[in-house]
């Protein structure tokens, strides 16, 4: 059954495998009069490029976004909205020597196993390439937040026990690994180099940060603002755990450490503390919502490993190609992206939340 | 916007408040055929019920499920289930003192904020007696995965430090802390006895064990069966943060320690180890799928705290009434119920992955 | 899969049997702050009650409806409203004569085919009872319309051959047919006293008028209002067919006969005629929404009928029993709920249409 | 809120205007395995392409289908199908002159009054072309009941009170009007061309018929196999009633006449008649499914008109370009291609019917 839709109310339909002819997504449910330029969600591609430096893969990928509809003057029309991005310069035949092997950590067996094949192309849907689509819905997401002062942040806050100890947001996007500690961002860049160089790949951890949150967000039980933030963050491909506020901490924590004392600050409702990471029973509180997100090291690596083939036999493989060694400064444009198309999914419906708004 | 339906093929609505008339289940997509027993269904209450030993609330909820629709003869007709459970015995008198005050680290003012007035009886529906709901549709569930002979089996695997270190199955239902390690047991409960004595609350994790799974569960891009693995647990009251096979701990390996190496057992694909926690790629590949919860301590505690109420004065307050000074063993059942939920929601789903099935 | 769930943000569940232990509905996504009244809800029970006359079934139905949650002090809290009615004075026996018979015109067959056997007393889930739920959701989504002056009006058009001619609103309530013209509801309920007596029953057309309707209800272009309409009308029993403004009679009719043309009144855009039915586009234009639908005889008679068995034996039966000789009447409160379900969804809907509101 | 989704488990996504860069469709949900062939795709769209015949708009359209994603070496992988039609050859300059009028009977006004404005160019999301992306949905889902030997015909059976009299299926794709009865299409023709040259339009009616229908399609009480099937056709742009088996036939009809009797044909339970259309409680029965739609009269004429434009002053307007007299021809592959997607859906759903088939 289809599961390549997300959202409910600002629902966005991706497409598009690594090797076929294009990616891309269709936005259902963009409020009418919204402000959209082509050049902002260029620039959120550009972010999850590849080959953009040293440690991220040298593949040269020339992503350019194309509205096909839904946009008129400059205006979202309230119809949907479908972005494409071709894909250009890309050789299947780099993966004809895979083709009837299972790369070991890839989707390719379950793949496999589900559907009674696959396009081995290149990862074909499980590539990381499909976030295309997520990130171009995302960058017109964050349009929406724009408009009520809401941003979603993402950095690299941890890199194979390289942790940043320090946050400075204005040095994120001036380092190759997107750390806010500008001192770890080096030595996370060495190690990710030096693993690299051995054939191997890292794991790290991705915060997300959102600044200027609003209260109401989040629809109790199930579609609580953190479940669905889970649910987005948990679809990116190489994620493993998610955790809000002092998340996993909390396993060692008392309840009146916890609990975050609420007091008033310019006749505002504020906490001292958030170590609920801006949401309390499934909904926004105000305070800035913290996200952690664990992502596992690349799969694909040019060390060789034992792996077997459609017919079960033992093969040996090494991945030459061009992967990232670590990939957590790509994820950090997707994070942000998913947080944005929850953030707004949210905001849509919660304005139906009250009688007296009708 | 609504948010109490879980669920696409196998959709679960749950209503009721802890001092409302009822609490309950709407099933809509149980295959027809199903041998439904409210015994089955009683016996899992059973497990979430309070007042179960003396580190759960005191608290006597007599918890008697009722099946209203749906079964004919004792077998599932196809049609909705619908499942009740009346409230009884409960005052909501206990909180006319707390009518106005935002108890810290709940969803007081956030429901307050949200809907502009709330239901202060005990938490209304932000209270753990909403999961009354996800166990009794998570019992049928587990029906439908028994015919395949997957289970799904919870365990308290630390509390507030204290780690379990074996993994005893046979044993989780013995001791009140629902720990797999009798030893850790016994350190777990006097910990929480302790603690609970001053008047406060512990968090700790669950640990959540999918047996026998089978391949080709989970929906490509972002219905991977991780990532609405992650919506439903996340969506459970005390629950900050959900990992998948080494989850956060991937944050520090690398890649060729991450792949899970596959070899031929009885002419049949395995793993010789399982660090992806059973799936790849968002899709289940045969192996045990094993998740983490991250349970914060329960935030009504003893110890005088200060809050706010709606008017924004200063309170000073203590949480009379018996609450549960740590809820892991208790969220044991609600996990287990979650799981089973989105396995089966999969299952369905798979069955029309290929066009040669239909 | 589960198809008892309509609506997308105004969400209704619905569940019960005819011979079940009770029917009944949730509504998840009623915004918080609505006045509920459960007396208003009986109200509207009571309308499709059987045993209201000569006409109806003398079936004795004592429908009590109870609301279960989601209510407190009054007031809609945002969370989903359960509300049941338990089946009373029901004596399954009375069908175990048609146990193994498929009764024709019936969904005896269609629901034997497709779930492999089937609940036979008196319908299940396929009887007329199963719309208790749809009106007591339409009872709460008529008070969210009348808090914009928008009422649903139903009656009685046409009963097997006999028009009503004038349309007096007043007395629609007032005969047992709930036709409009009070000349033509004694003409026909005398023509189904007469069918009845003679074993068999007679169709009918029931018109819905939706009075002080809004601009903008709709959402192309699959869930245009019109196309929900007959959606949620067409899935009513009885119901052969929809039509909005001239409805078939447009096959007859030119261009410029059709268009209905537009004019200013107090400053207000209004149109001289309404061909359209209130909905141009699929997006209401604030003119009266007027639909009509086709309703067949009622399937069970008493006249003796040729039809098989499940092991595909001939047999010959009558349908004792208390059986409706005509719908019409029992369905006009059900069109209205129906109607209502749809109004309010996509009021609700219409609030996230423009970005200047959010 | 997004209406320009269509499907649960076979779900459709259109996007594009009349004058935008690009119509086209996502499909999610296709089972993987189907032989797709973007030429089956294109001889359906070459079959709603204006310019065909004298009685159609000479207007030009190279709708060419191009498949963006989802099959690979011929077969559908799984995973999302895009297909994009690029539009050529539209002058938008065309449409200046009606920027700021509402053209009557049309969605001009119900556009601007929802979301403010509108994209004046040719309808823009309420032109006809939008359904490029159903009929090209449509042919996939057609190759889907091909397999199980299902197919779906569409002709005009009625047209400006001419009917058709007799059913020749070898005839409907050899007249201009689509109809199945040789003699009335040329009548139906003649009278087309006379109103057109007068500047006027006329309505009609056309009919689906569904051959070798399996039992079973169809999820109560509100996805009954009709209703859905209703909300299909009704979303069609120019469609103002929808019936199915009698239709509004019923109101005139007994019981004893509407009832169809079951009996035995080799072994098969089948019905000697089919008043019912082939459906039961919402259930299809194995017997052809037959559903008719009412079109209107387009509502572009050259005739002179009053209206209205965006200042509420008074205008004369006549609309020039080039527009179906009658639109039943073209609505023929629309309509095919609406009941194909509903009854794929139903057939994926109804593969969850039963546990025992899980």
């Amino acid at each position: 059954m289809s599961g390549n839709v997300f959202g409910k109310l600002f629902r966005v339909t991706t497409f598009g495998e690594s090797h076929g002819v294009a990616c891309g997504v269709v936005i259902d449910g963009c409020p009418a009069g919204l402000d959209v330029d082509v050049s902002d969600i260029q620039k959120e591609l550009d972010r999850r490029r590849p080959g953009q430096s040293s440690i991220t893969t040298a593949r040269k990928e020339e992503d350019e976004a194309q509205i096909l509809s839904g946009v008129f003057e400059g205006k979202a029309t309230g119809t949907p909205i479908a972005i494409v991005v071709y894909n250009k310069g890309h050789k299947s035949g780099d993966y004809d020597n895979l083709k009837d092997v299972f790369r070991p950590g890839t989707a390719d067996f379950s793949y496999f196993s589900k559907y009674g094949f696959r396009d081995h192309r290149g990862g074909g849907r499980a590539s990381g390439r499909e976030t295309l689509g997520r990130v171009a819905a995302g960058a017109v997401a964050k349009m929406i937040l724009a408009r009520r002062g809401i941003s979603v942040i993402a950095h690299t806050k941890e890199v194979y026990g390289v942790k940043a100890e320090v946050f400075d947001e204005s040095v994120i996007e001036k380092n190759p690994v997107r750390c806010a500690d500008a001192n770890a961002a080096v030595l996370m860049e060495k190690k990710i180099v030096r693993v690299s160089k051995s054939g191997d790949s890292v794991g790290g951890i991705v915060e997300i940060i959102v600044r200027n949150s609003i209260t109401g967000l989040g629809e109790p039980v199930f579609d609580k603002l953190d479940a669905l933030l889970s649910y987005g963050l948990m679809s990116i491909g190489a994620v493993k755990g998610v955790e809000v506020g002092d998340g996993f901490g909390v396993s060692q924590a008392l309840g009146s450490f916890c609990n975050d004392e609420m007091y008033v600050d310019g006749g505002k409702l504020r906490h001292r503390t958030n170590h609920g990471g801006g949401i309390a029973g499934g909904i926004s509180n105000g305070e800035d919502i913290v996200l952690r997100i664990a992502v596992k090291p690349t799969p694909s690596i040019l060390k060789e490993q034992s792996t077997l083939d459609v017919s079960l036999n033992e093969k040996k493989i090494k991945i030459e190609g061009r992967h990232d060694p670590c990939i957590c400064p790509r994820i950090v444009p997707v994070a942000e992206a998913m947080v944005a198309l929850v953030l707004v999914d949210h905001m849509l419906r919660g304005k139906v939340a009250r009688v007296d708004e009708l």
